[in-house]
This record gives structure tokens, sequence and C-alpha cells, in this order.
């Protein structure tokens, strides 16, 4: 169920409306949006009989809500969700695309700044990188934990730019919360419902990688766990689905794009990194992310990819980066929108950096 | 790596040979087999170095395991896993047929007791039910929690039947292994690494369900995970891939059970239920999975399908689950294996049941 | 739409009726059942008014067939299909299991005789061989043609076996019609329309292989095509569909079988040598295939499956045929089938081969 | 085998090689190259002693080409291959993108050019229509066969348009090179051998539609079984594959553009209307497309969707096909690409109509 308020109620109208929600055992989310403020109520135990919140002051109507997604949907929420990080212009889901870059996982200091160095001076302003890395063995490489979250604050502190990282339980995300502004949930953990939840409860921002094999519903009902809790800054990660094909990794499902963008006002963006798992094509298919449409690109970048501790075969040199910012650059415009120039913090930086 | 030990050495020669594996960094895991003990050897710091460990006593050869698993191959122990529980005769991976059977969800005590007469009286070993469901939407039932394993345990009681549930997470993986006796990983979280190693650390049996888009390799490689950690008591689950195939709800894959088998000395069940989506078919795959070679079958059984708060579409009537046991009794002995007969509380039990 | 008669109906009846829809501008087809006979109406006109044919004598009701395919359904005859042989006791759709076995392709006349001697020996009523093969690449072997057929001719005469073998196109469809019992149409033509329209024009029954990505609608569809033009006697075989899975050349879909028996009453049978590609699962899963209720199985054996020109990968060797007939002669009792004994021309034929 | 010639071979080595392969029992393709002929050694007797070749004039090496593809490959034509059409600056695989649009099927005269005024304006330079249409039922319009090709002629003859349209089997191909200037080879029949090796004896040029499951060595071998009759002028075309995602019809495979295009030299264009399935869908597309680097776009266009006799829902309207041209206009110069712009003969034209 949504009740939409009308144009002029005020605050504490909203306020009554919820607070009856919740006197009624529902939880009520104040969705405010350009024109009126919605509030969706959820729930799981039934329906709430429309009658009495219709009558109440400032209330326009009450709306049943038949899709299995609420919070996600654009009946609750017309205008597009931009997310926006305080002290910096960067924004997703905005006229900017959103650059994400970096290794897949931070290996050491050396690595991760040599690799950030790179990607902020083509113009990203957030920087990936892996400290729990989930591996399909358990022999493999797991990740720096919170040693390489501590790598990445420096990197903010350094280059300005905002830290986007996967959070793997309960306890990592503790910890990704905390040092963290973007807590990714990866495509394998998409229907881990309790870490969605607890993500839901945190207040960083979440990008949600699409699973596997997620259909689109499933993948607007992960990103409705995180809202049903009350953090409404999500944003949605095409990454590539598993299917017969053979020349790439998976395939890259680059018409989930505009068929979320229909559904839900959150933002979208793509890895044609994970989407792709060769590095040759991580630049076509990022121009033709950015063509159909998506609010950024999160793509992995490695100064010495052959020597990278995972994922390698699809890491990007920085120069191939370089190049492929310079075409995205390009296409941006043809769809409305921009791409940040390069890095505001580019001059002095790179001196004290020691280069492995 | 692989330590084959010499047919007779002793007890001491192992421990001697797992003490100086951990001393090198690596861990031990002592696997007795039939004829001779094998030790493997895990660990991401690489490999370790033969030499030292060939020249100990009761040492036959120190063998490369190639494969990405180790402790799941064939390589490291010839004969087949069974699974045994203290006090019953119930076994999996044995010459009977593991026949794991109850309703999708625990609703409340009368259904959960009035599915679990029927069961038990077909023949059903153990007893399945969800007290943490996975569900696609945050609104809907997510199970009863605490209170269904308490029910579950009651069940255990009455009946004798062994109980197999679904932990979702760390909080309820706690609790599954205090309540019941086999902890199901469903398959949205077979790749939940941190979930799978804390099931490692569990003492009690693990039951992993194939992810919808899993491969072979990833399937095996989830249960390394749990071995790796030192629980080696662990069953592997075909439930159905997800496929363009729309006339099944997922399609159910059974090459792969006569795949696992080559491979791994685990065992593997098959479930129709969740394989077909479709109550007609369950009856039918469920023969098919036993000719194939599954080492048991989890089925869905409800006493008021139509009423189920999930998965009604799938579940059998008692009835037709009586009927399943009694074609599967028939295919078994083709296949070289056995299946109980009624269980043998049976009589007593009913009188004391209040069914809705 | 569906004319049904009334039980008492005479021939003159149903044969007005014919006449009276064929002079509306559609095609008339008179489906004999058990208790009466029914009468399709096909044509691309759009719907045939009912009114005047309700009022014919001998109609009981006119039905309006809301699912695509209406020859194929269940509808217009509710008992299976059973397609017979002249002068042999071979059915497909009946009872006994039909057991279809052979060599890949046709290499030449001793190969094919050796082959040939042992899958009779073992009880098999119909032999496979490819004259014309489909092949990924247009330089690998793509059969003798005509000169395979006719060894295939002189193995019937010689073992009483009928011979099931594929058709590519028109041409080779008019040789096979000739030769052969059964016309095979490939996965890879299953929505070559034309050449099933042209199947439809013979008299000989036609096998479908159901398409690498086929959903069961256009795999039921592609049957209906081959009875648009008249011919009823449609046999219906699952061999593996392409999906991520990769530790067998397909996925066998046996949950496809009852999804057909439910819904049409066209036998089918099952590939399990194409369907797993390997041939260590052929027989697990051909015990399956008869467990899930097949209709029959067609296997490809081969004396010497390293030599073979194709698909010796998943070429059985005669003693694992015969095994595999001994297991599936004990598992088709309980799904209410038999399986042939031993081949009845037995004895005096091996004496004359020459076996290389 | 492939025979590289030298720079300055003549005309006459070049031939006196290719008779030599053919006297072998061989087929000799002489594949003229910027630099230097290739002439490509096909044939399915197994390989060729290289020693003759090797010494024969003008002749610089011999090369094993252990690929299964052989003429489509990269190695034996380095430079892209580029389709001319004769009085016309038309063409495909060079710098300007091929513009292929037109409606679904041809349903009568007004129909198809009302839809090529408004394609041609637009700057289309291809028409494209079905005249046989190959439909999963019987029972659908099967397209109006030569009628609808003589309609095409007349649409070429009044616009200037070359015709692009497919061919169902042996009888259609005939008409369809006779009236047509490309042929289509539907994704239904991308493994109808035999109809690929009859449009390999067509001097027409023909266009392959990707089979809805075929991996890209299938769909390369497609191209390779017309170019091994002697037909060097294939166009690829991707227009989805099927996965289990149900928000689009076919899951659109861009990763396939740039691998194609590695891996040979032959142009590869994108069909985003059945690629996706969905009219909302196909403008997005088409420009990830043309960003991804494709070599042209197949478009269905259709004046009225909702009364189309097929394919309405993806069909877009003259209006939206205008703004897709005019998008695709500003990203084509991004990678290096020219769209011609409004077409020549437009003024006159259009008067000549009676549109419906």
């Amino acid at each position: 169920m949504l009740v939409v308020m009308q144009a002029p109620a005020t605050e504490e109208q909203v306020s009554a409306v919820c607070q009856k929600i919740e006197s009624l055992g529902y939880r009520a989310h104040s969705i405010p949006g350009a024109e009126r403020t919605a509030i969706g109520i959820t729930g799981n135990k039934g329906e709430v009989e429309p009658g009495t919140l219709e009558e109440m002051a400032g209330v326009q109507e009450v709306i049943r809500v038949t899709k299995p997604y609420k919070l996600v949907s654009r009946d609750i929420k017309e205008d597009n969700t931009v997310i926006r990080f305080a002290g910096t212009d960067a924004t997703i889901g905005g006229p900017a695309l959103a650059i994400i870059a970096g290794p897949c996982a931070i290996e050491n200091r050396d690595q991760a700044f040599a690799v950030a160095e790179r990607v902020h001076r083509a113009g990203a302003q957030f920087f990936r990188g892996g400290a729990y890395k989930p591996r399909t063995s358990p022999y493999s490489f797991q990740g720096l934990g919170e040693e390489g979250l501590r790598i990445m604050a420096e990197i903010r502190q350094q280059f300005g730019m905002r830290i986007v990282t996967e959070a793997i339980d309960n306890e990592s995300l503790e910890l990704v919360e905390e040092y963290a502004d973007v807590i990714q949930i990866g495509a394998r953990n998409m229907q881990n419902f309790s870490l969605l939840k607890r993500a839901g409860r945190s207040r960083k921002p979440v990008l949600i990688k699409r699973g596997m094999s997620a259909t689109l519903e499933e993948f607007l009902m992960a990103a409705e766990y995180v809202m049903s809790e009350g953090n409404y800054n999500v944003v949605l990660c095409e990454r590539g689905v598993r299917t017969f094909a053979d020349h790439t990794r998976n395939t890259l499902d680059l018409s989930v794009v505009p068929a979320v963008q229909r559904l839900s006002h959150l933002p979208i963006v793509v890895d044609p990194s994970h989407g792709t798992g060769k590095r040759n094509k991580v630049t076509p298919l990022s121009r033709a992310a950015v063509a159909v449409g998506a609010d950024g690109l999160i793509v992995e970048v490695h100064h010495q990819p052959d020597k990278a501790l995972s994922d390698g075969m699809q890491s990007l040199y920085p120069d191939q980066f370089d190049e492929l910012m310079a075409q995205v650059r390009q296409i941006a415009p043809v769809v409305g929108r921009t791409v940040a120039s390069t890095g505001p913090q580019m001059s002095p930086a790179p001196s004290t950096l020691s280069l492995t």
C-alpha cells in the first residue's frame, strides 16, 4: 500500500500518517518526491485497511501496489534517486556518470595507490577494491580484510575518491560500513537475505550486484530487502548473467538497464569487467553500457594485471582505462550525461607514490 | 597435496605427519579409508614442499592434487562417505536410501505433526521443515524461527526421525546446530562462503543444495569450504538449475548425480520438489532420481497443500507420498539400494495427534 | 476447433462433417479414439463458425481449442498414440518400451552389421544409424548418404529391426522415406518448418528431436507442423538442452517426459547419448528415463567407439549396452512397461557376419 | 591449410596453386587481401601434404589452420570484408553503418510502401521484410511468398534501397536470390546445413542470424558452411540468445560483436528488435550496438504496429525510428563510423503512395 500525500501537506501531517501506520503494526517509509511525499507501507501481516488512512489530514489517496516490489518501484517515487556524498560533487544517479574503478583486490599499499593514482587521474570519482573476496576456492587469496579497508581509507584521504567495497557477512559489513562510502553486496550474496537486511540497517549506500541467474524481479526484490529496513540509498549493478555462451565469462545483459529504469527510481551501473571476464571486451562494452543509458560504470584496473592476485585476465591496464574514459566522455553527451574530467588533486599526488 | 599413509601405519605415525604439516603453517585433514589413511593438506599459502613428508615413518607417497577440490575428491578417499546418526539406523550414503520428507515451512505444531506422522508412517527416516525461510520478498512469511526448531525437536522425540532444516546466517546456524541433526545450506547461500565456513566448524552434518546456476566444480567447492574447516560430514543435494525451460520451475539435472559420484566420495540426494516446482512431476522425477543412483530424496509433503504458507504448488499430499514411496521401493533394489519400511513407532503415535 | 462426434456416429457422418469443413476452406483431421472420433479443424484463416457444424448429424459438440497445439493435444485424442510397424511386434508408445540403438553414423557395412548384430541380440527392435549427418563443420564426415541407407535396409532384412534414420533436407527425406521405417528430424532442424511440412506429407512415422533451446510449446508445435499435413505418427524425443552446465554436453531434461505426456497423446522417447555426451552417464540416465516414464530409449552403440567417425565419446561398447538392457529390464515393470527379450532371429545371424 | 602467396605473386601463380589444390581433390578458395592473396584449402579428406605447394612459384608459406573455421578466420584475411552493392553507395562492413529497416512481414503493397517511405527518409539504405515467415505455429500467417518479393523489388525500384529478406528452404531461396539483394538465413535455420550450402552456391550476399543457443564457434561455422561453397559475402547478425531472463524475449549478447571481430574478417550487425522483443528497448539497445562497434543495425519498423500480422510488440513506430537514427548518428563518429543522411530520392516518392 502507498499513501500519496497532497502537494501542500505539512511535515506534521506526514508524520501523523506514519505514526498511525506504525500503530497498526506496519512499517511506514516516508519518501519525499519532487512534488509530493509518498508513504510506503510494508510488513508481512497482510494488507492494511485503507479507510482510516484516507480520512487523515493531508492524504490525497491510498493506492494498492500490486507489484511485489514496493519501495523500489517508480509508483512510490517518480523521480530518479540520486545518491550524494557529503564533501564531494560525486553522485550516483545524477546527470554525471558515476565512474568506479580500481583493482579486483587490494593486495598491498603500493599496488592500491599505484592504481588509485591512475584511475583518479583518469576521472574516476569512486575507488573500488576488494578487502573481503568471495572466492570459489577456500584456498585462494581471500583478501587483506581490515588492512585493505585501511588502505582504501587512506586513498580517500589522498585522492578524495569515495570508496566502494564488498561486505561478505555481518562482521565484514560492520567494518566496511566504518571505513568505506558504499557497501557492495556481491552477486553470490544477492539473495543472502540476512546480509541484505543488515545492509538495510546501515546508513551507508548499498550497491547490489545482480546474481548470476537473477531475474529482473529477484534483482529488484534484493533492493527491496535493503529498503524495507529503512536504507533507501541503493544502487543496482548489472555484471553479467550465466548462460551457455562461452566466449565471455558471463553474458552482459545490457537490456536490464532500461528495464530497471522503467520500473524503478534506483540508479543502475554496469560492470563490464565481470560482465565479460576478458580485458579486450571491457572498453567496447563500457561504451555500450553508457550508450544504453547506465548511470555509471564499475571497472577493474590493475597496474600489473599479469601479477594480480585475482581477476587479472579482466583488469585493464591504466593506459587502457584512460582510453576507455576518453571514449566514454564522447558518448555520454548523446545520452544527456556528463563525465567528470581529470581528478582535482592529481598534480601533487603522483610524486608521493613509490610504485613497485 | 595428499599424503597417503602405508596400510599398516600407526595412529602415532599419522599423528606425527599431521603435526609436521601444521607446523609448516598448513592444515592437516586425516581421512581414514577402508584400507589406509590419507592426509589432506590445505591452506592458501602455496604448495608444501613434499620432500620432508615423504621421508617420515609410515608415509607411502605424497601426491599433488591438481583438481581445485581436494578433501571432496575421491583421490583422498576412495570409498563412499556414509553419514551415521547415533541412536538410529538412519544413514546418508549407505545402502539404504535416505528419505527426507516434510513441509516446506513449519507453520505450527499441528501442521508439523500432521505431516510428520504421515511421512514417518510412509518410511521417511528424516523430517525436513523450514524454520528460517529465505524468501524472495521481505514481506513474505519468513518462518517461525526458534519456535519452529522446537517443534521439530519434539517431532524427533515422538517419531525418532532425524531433523534436517536450513540455516540462513550465523545466528540461525547456531540454533539449528543445537536443535537439528542436519544443517541445510540453501541454494541461494551455496556461495555464501562465510556461512559455509561457519558450518564447517559445526559438528553436525551439512546438506548443501546446489545453487541455481552452479557448475559441478562450484558445487563441489562449496562442499570443500565446509570440509576445509574440519567438518567432513557433507551431503550434496541437486534441486534443479535455472534454464530457459518454462514447463518446470527449475530444470532438474539428474546427470549431476553420477558426475558427483565419479569425482567425490560424498553422498548426493535429489530434491524433486524444488527441482520441478510442480506436484504432478514430483513422483516421476523421484523414481528417476533413485534410478539414476541418488543416495536419497528430499520431498515436500503437506497435509493441506492448498493452505500452505509457501510452496503449496509443489507439495505432495500424504497419500501421494505413500504412492511415491511404494514406487521407489520397487526401483531401489535395481540399483542395489534398500528403502526402510514403515516407521517403527507408528502405531501409538497417531492417537496423540490432534489433526486440524 | 474440434468437432467431437457422438459415440455411435457412422463413418458416413464423420465423412460428411469432414467434407463440410474442407468446403469451408479449412483442413479436417479425423482422429479416431477408443470411444469416439474427434475431427480437428486447422487452417490459418481464422476460426470457423461453429453453428453449421453443430447441427450436422452425429456431431456431439464443437469445442474451441485455446492451446496453440491442436492435433498434438490430448483434447483431441485422450488415449495414447501407439505407432505400429507392419510385420513386426515392435511399437512405439505401447506397453513395450521402444529400444532404438545403433551407431551415430553408418561408416561401412562391416561396422554397421557388427553393431546391429549386438544391439539386436540385446533386444533392440529398432536400429538407428546416420546416413546424413548434420555436422557443425563442413569439413567433417557428412555420412555415406544413400549407401548408408542401403546398408540399413540390409540390416532390416537380416535382423528384422526397423530402421530409424535422419533426413536433413527434402532430398534426403525422399530417400529416407524409401529405405527407412522412421524418419528422424534432428534437433538442429526442429524448427526447419519446411522440412517438417515435407515430413508431414510422408506416410512414414516421424521422430522429432527436441531443439537445443526449445520450450515445451515449441517442441509440441514442431509435432503439430507434421500432423497439420496429415501425418499423425509422430514420436517426440528428448535429447538434452543447452544450459550453462558443463559437466555434460547437454542437460538432459527428464521432466519434459511427464510434461509431454500430460498435454499430448504422442509418445516420447529419450536419447541419453546426446543428452549427456559422455559414455559413463548413458546407463544411469537410461535407467532414469525409463523410471520417469519414457516410451523408449535411443542409444548410441559402437563396437569400436575410439575409432568412431563421430560421437565416439558418447557411444557405448556393446557389452555396456547389454548391461544397460539388463538394468532397464528390471525397472520397466515398476512403471508398467515390458522390454523385449533377445532378438528372435539371433541364432543364425551372427555366423554370417564378418566382424572387423 | 592456408597458402599465403608472396606480395608480388601473379594471378597466374595464384591460379596454378589453385589448380594444384583442386587436382589433389581439395577445394581452393582464393581470398585477395589488401597486401597479398591467401588461398584457403578445404575438404573433408584430411590434411593436404604441404610439401608440394610450398615449392610452387609465388608461394610464401603454407600454414596449418588449427581453428575449426578457416575461411571465416582473420588468419586467412586480415582486413575486414566490405560487401558492396552495384549501383549504390550502400556497403556492409565499411565505415558507413549499414542500416537495415522495415516491417517484420510484408503484409500488402500499401503497408510495405508506407514503411519503406519512412525508413528510407530516415536514412536506411536497406529494406527488410519477410515474404517467407518461419512461424512457431503452422496456423499463423506464413508470409505472402513471391508476391511479397515482388513488392520488395518495387520498393528497391522506387527508393533505391537494397532488399534483405529471408529464405527458409531451397525453393524460397531460389526466388529470394532472384528478387532480393541479400539472402537472410534465420536463427532457426542457422544449423540447417543443407540450406547454408545452397546459399553458399548463390552469388548474392548472405546474412546469417545467430541461432538461439549458438556458441560463437557454431555461429562462425555456419558462415564457414556458406563460404566453403564459394560465397564469401557473408554478414553475421546477433539477434539475442535464449536464457532464463524473462524481462526481454531474448538476451541480446552484445559481447559477441567484438568477439566476432577479433576472430573473423566478416561484418556483424545487430538486431535489437528480435534481441529484446520489446519496442521500448529497441532504441537504447541500438545505441549500445553502435557503441560496441557493430557494422550495422537491422530494425523492425511498422506504421501501425498494433495491426501488424507478426511481431507488432517489437516494431518501432516510424517516428521512433527517426529518433533512433538521430541518436545513432551522434554515437557513430565516436567509434569511427558514419551514418547516411536522409534518403536521396525522398522528395517525389511519398506523393505516389496511397497510405492506408
